[in-house]
């Protein structure tokens, strides 16, 4: 029987909370900083992303215990303008280095309508839509990046040099669903390529290359290659920007000087994020804002679905009814990630 | 013979600039704002972008002329936080409120690091990747937006409710070639799928829908439907929020409120723009930023091409090629811009 598949009596969210933050605690993290980082991955958990909850303590946890990634890093944040902040995560946990700077760019935004900041010496930061959910529940609009391991080829290369760089958008709602959109780079996630090719099935030529930098339809030929970005040139531009602003503007690592996590687990990623953030009450009141949020929504739903069965829907939606289901009947991790919690959780 | 293939012969960039300058005189415009509003559309022309350059001056005289764009707008500057201002367009030509909230937005970062201005009232603003070279070669990165008449049916739906909302970046490279990028969201443009409907040809899958929001490989019947976004629900997703942060958030129209400036070109649009400006002096030296710019491109420009005809480039590299070579060469326009030109210049 595959242990991933087996699954643990659902849990309330304060008991999982509690349980991921004393986990990263017995991988030797302060209690407060612990408490951060089971909050970020957590609430991917509650969105129905199990790939980027806690199952990552799997990986973050490796890399604590070959020293890769620091259990107490001294992070340091530098306001270098009025509304522009630095902060150096020190290679502590990704989800911490992206909390400082969330907290950092929200103060800022408090204050000057707009905030940014940018982190270096980080590493993977968890998914993006809980921070958006975070400073959304605050009042701020975020747009918000980071830089990843290489997986993607250059429009027209033949190795990878860059990676698959997530971006994430964040708009509040006053007493409704704020819309949230988390995405990366490329077409498809290398999983669905690998499904494709236990089944023996080909795959769209838009997916991926070989490892020659050509487009295939031949799902082994394409796990030797690359994964190919969203609109070809046009999603590698947008990878590329992505990078621009995480990595090389924040000064941190960027395209192939980002270190592998699986090759070389024990070395610092130096991977740099962006935050920017806006404080939408500047701009109008809760009603105006409320009214027109309700309206933008309305107006996509009321689009007749093309199939009757499936509905247009907004960004975040899927999340936030998942999030609404699991908060009220409880949440369930993988069989393996709960005995990963507990064995950890017993260290601390 | 076709005018729009006729040429004229090459112009200066000054006295080009001279000229649109004139025309949007004559139709109106004060002689600052005529110059300002020429100077954008003229950089896409150097760019090679000519669909985006002066030959706009037909749509844009004819809502000029029926009053549905105003000559000379009252256009305010408002600044709610020290680092955000909201720009009033008044119903004034798009690269004039363009303009004024691209200086607004780097002014406020100046001063805090990043700014942003949010512009409402406003029209088509033209292509963003002038905006983004005039805001890198004063040391500014950009992220731009606007949202746009709706061509797009939400993701499974069926009818037009969102803009192609353009999206631009922008990063400077002290003494060297910026990168910028300057893309809408669509797979690809209507004109391409115009095309092979010409010669007969069918299309990919992934370019367009028929009328009732199916995916269709008929160009004629994608005519009659609508433009797929990149990467699907990514895409749809990124749309969205282009207009949430250009149209909702600016207090300006959005999605199904954009009035067609085809349909109804005597009416105001009320489209919006968000520009996002950072100052890029507060994060290092010009020494340092030069040289991460330069490893940065080098990089992918040494990644092996997959078709050794077509070497790997970066966003931004084709159009400040053509710009150069068209500096020293001069700018050639097609005879119909050319004497609209003249016609209108030859009214102030």
């Amino acid at each position: 029987m595959n242990a991933r598949l087996d699954t643990v009596p659902p849990m309330s969210e304060a008991d999982l909370l509690a349980l991921g933050a004393r986990a990263f605690q017995g991988l030797g993290l302060r209690a407060g900083d612990a408490r951060q980082v089971a909050r970020i991955l957590m609430l991917a958990d509650l969105f129905g992303l199990a790939t980027h909850g806690l199952s990552r303590i799997e990986s973050y946890g490796e890399r604590l215990t070959v020293g890769g990634i620091a259990a107490r890093p001294d992070i340091t944040v530098e306001k270098v303008a009025p509304a522009l902040v630095k902060v150096d995560g020190a290679n502590g946990v990704g989800p911490l280095v992206g909390m400082h700077a969330l907290q950092a760019a929200m103060e800022a935004a408090r204050q000057c309508g707009i905030g940014l900041a940018l982190a270096r010496g980080s590493n993977h930061f968890g998914p993006i839509s809980p921070y958006s959910l975070i400073a959304a529940e605050e009042g701020f609009a975020s747009i918000i990046g980071s830089n990843a391991t290489t997986t993607i080829a250059p429009w027209g290369g033949s190795d990878a040099r860059l990676g698959n760089s997530p971006i994430g958008f964040g708009v509040p709602h006053p007493g409704g669903d704020p819309f949230l959109l988390d995405m990366a780079m490329s077409v498809v996630a290398r999983a669905k390529i690998r499904n494709a090719f236990k089944r023996g099935e080909s795959i769209p030529d838009t997916w991926a290359t070989d490892r020659a930098g050509r487009p295939t339809t031949d799902a082994g030929a394409a796990l030797d290659g690359f994964l190919l970005p969203i609109g070809g040139h046009k999603g590698y531009g947008l990878a590329l920007m992505v990078d621009l602003f995480a990595g090389l503007l924040s000064d941190a690592a960027y395209l192939t000087h980002v270190k592998s996590w699986s090759d070389a687990p024990e070395q610092p990623q130096n991977l740099g994020h962006f935050f920017i953030l806006i404080d939408t009450r500047r701009l109008g009141s809760s009603d105006w804002l409320e009214a027109r949020m309700r309206d933008f929504a309305a107006i996509l739903h009321d689009s007749p679905a093309a199939d009757a069965a499936r509905p247009v829907i907004v960004p975040g939606e899927i999340e936030l009814a998942k999030m609404r289901r699991q908060r009220s009947e409880g949440i369930t991790l993988d069989a393996t990630t709960y005995r990963l919690l507990q064995q950890y959780a017993g260290r601390a």
